[in-house]
């Protein structure tokens, strides 16, 4: 991590008994996380801590020993159980002042006049002395900022995922930009590629990759989808990206079509999104990954102009009935096969007049598998004017969820590349 | 916390740059976290540190000072980065020792003789003094059971979650239920129901909600699911089941007909299980869920001997194809109607001859509503051999794939009270 980030020291801090007990995973660390890297201010600790005022005092003493911007996130609702703002107020050792302008915005926020507050609300408007209020446009819980000792900055967002990107969005961020302005401008671009392994990229970024290279070049790889991030450091913004340009050249030369999208760019979205802009229409027919391609792509608004048509046929009555696909063909050779899949495609094309029809025809598991054709195997059908073309890979090692998640996306990297007319 | 927790504290910790970096999100804490409250042991604090010796010497100092045990995963792989097993032996005072019987076992996992391991393979074979190795058979480096003074107790795993899992519930679990036996016996018991709002649960169940209450009863919501957590704590299992017997019973009172399910279960699974145990075929049309009904039931194996077909019906021509919706309720109440649902949900029923037809329509957004029907609406049709009922809903709120995630459970649910016979 030193290769690339700054000297401001960051500390994230969450508290909750939830996130100790293990109820809910903690997502607002690595999101907070992510923003201040492109700031060019190194997250450097985690902590989280129970609603427990000595163990939220301790964390914040510590957090004051060792980084310039702290970031908390929970314990700022109406209840009991939320300490976070006295405990803040402890480890600065200042007093809790009642703030009017913090129960005017809550009266506003919850349309009701401030002399029928509750308790509970009153409780809210109770601030460290001197800490600059953060409108909360996304809840009750208003946003705190102080300032400590030694030009150490912490600021309080809400737990709720919502809230703390919102007043991280539109408050912390500005105000860390302008106050903590990076000494360089560091610029992040990442590349994502379907069905390439993470080993052979690597293989082929050799050079790029070694530590301490500016830009520094990584991979990461999850659900059959490997990133390749490029991170450049510099003066200011044209010398980043002449640092960028070559090693960028590179990534897509190695990744070539492969390459599906840049950024958090997701591969349904981006096969979503490419057959909306060409008008292209499709139908699917899935077996195994049962609707998974259709819901995938449907997150995407827009899509019913161009998804004209999908059908689970996981029973051979369906795939005959829905796709017209031959009972001779089923006997030949079986629902898992090259000839089912092609049969599939056309069909469900024919039957729906769509451009594309694509068919996922596989063996999911944790049973039906055979020595011929094992749990793992599966084919993709693609139907389109210029002919049909069947798929056929196999992943053995994923469990029944993992395996149509990896069916499915075989099949929308074959479609984006239809879209795009590469296949 | 308190309330229920032992007094053996724990401290998680995570090591490596990748969660620091925002990279990855630490799944592993909260899964640790669920299974040390099952021994009675209270998971206090998480640190998390990047790859930097002294970072990480600091991290088991401090978690030295307050924990009885100490859980780290990260940072034992083979590469420069992976410095726990070292910072460890520096936080403890005790040098690093070679050790072959880590050389063995690597090498009957590598399946690689010990005189060509690399420089990499024989630095994973070096431990702090005096540790013991728990054999890792999900992975090459293996887990590491540190001693320190005070009988406080280090115990490191490998990162990746496989690996992690393997070695907690093989060695680390059984030892810590042997060594750190709970002064009492705490059993979880959870219920989940769909549609209830948790206020109104809470409202029912308040006064088994009271601070300090043994059992210790709380809500929680996601994604429209509100668990009700009953945790008793006595001094052994007779007394703890005599203590959660009225609790559970009030609690399944409070949830009623919408209890779908007890521990980790999800509605789906439960629907999916409750399907293919009744032998209740069922077939599918999908509008604005476009298939996320039939990919959540198609998780659970065996789904495919009842869910007979499923099909994504976004275009008005594919609703009156494939299920025979007349056009004359198109053009008189629209697609988005009770009428349209009711025929959808008959229609698929008679057209893959199954015990339930389920139709789901509604309007996703973010364009499409209005102020009739607004963004956020939907029906969903239930069709059997003794009639069909529709069920209208709304969230307004919800982004697009959360009200499509809203909408597929709601149909979940339903499908669920039929296969019970409930509905």
């Amino acid at each position: 991590m030193d290769t690339y980030l700054g000297r401001v020291k960051a500390e994230i801090l969450s508290i909750g008994d939830e996130l100790l007990l293990g109820d809910i995973v903690d997502t607002n660390k690595p999101y907070i996380a992510r923003q201040l890297v492109q700031l060019g201010i190194s997250p450097t600790y985690f902590q989280t801590v129970g609603d427990e005022s000595e163990d939220i005092v301790m964390a914040f003493k510590l957090a004051l020993s060792r980084a310039h911007v702290i970031i908390a996130t929970g314990g700022l609702g109406p209840t009991d159980d939320d300490l976070t703002a006295a405990c803040v107020a402890k480890a600065l050792d200042v007093p809790l002042e009642h703030r009017e302008d913090v129960m005017d915005q809550m009266s506003a926020r919850l349309k009701r006049p401030k002399d029928q507050f509750t308790a509970s609300n009153r409780k809210q408007a109770l601030l460290p002395l001197g800490a600059h209020v953060l409108r909360n446009d996304w809840g009750t819980a208003p946003g705190i900022h102080c300032e400590a000792p030694g030009s150490r900055h912490i600021f309080l967002t809400a737990g709720v995922p919502r809230e703390m990107k919102g007043l991280l969005g539109t408050w912390i961020v500005p105000w860390l930009k302008e106050h903590f302005p990076s000494p360089e401008t560091i610029t992040i671009r990442q590349f994502s590629a379907f069905g390439i392994p993470e080993s052979r990229i690597g293989e082929q970024l050799k050079d790029l990759m070694q530590p301490g290279n500016n830009p520094d070049v990584g991979t990461r790889v999850a659900d059959g989808v490997c990133t390749v991030r490029v991170v450049a450091r510099a003066k200011d913004p044209a010398a980043t990206a002449a640092l960028l340009a070559p090693a960028v050249a590179r990534v897509k030369e190695v990744l070539q079509e492969g390459l599906f999208g840049e950024g958090d760019e997701t591969l349904p979205a981006v096969t979503a999104r490419l057959l909306i802009q060409s008008k292209k229409t499709i139908a699917l027919a899935e077996s195994c990954t049962a609707g998974m391609v259709a819901s995938l792509l449907a997150a995407t608004p827009g899509i019913s102009a161009v998804l004209l048509e999908a059908a689970v046929v996981y029973s051979n009555e369906a795939k005959v009935r829905t796709c017209g696909v031959r009972e001779e063909t089923l006997q030949a050779y079986g629902a898992v096969s090259a000839e089912t899949a092609r049969e599939l495609a056309e069909g469900m094309r024919q039957r729906a007049r769509t451009d594309i029809g694509v068919s996922v025809t596989g063996i999911a598991g944790p049973d039906g598998g055979t020595s011929a054709k094992p749990v793992g195997l599966f084919f993709v059908g693609v139907a389109t004017a210029s002919g049909t073309q069947v798929y056929e890979r196999s992943y053995p090692g994923l469990d029944r969820q993992l395996f149509r998640e990896r069916a499915a996306f075989t099949a929308l990297d074959l479609v984006r590349r239809v879209a795009l007319e590469l296949w």
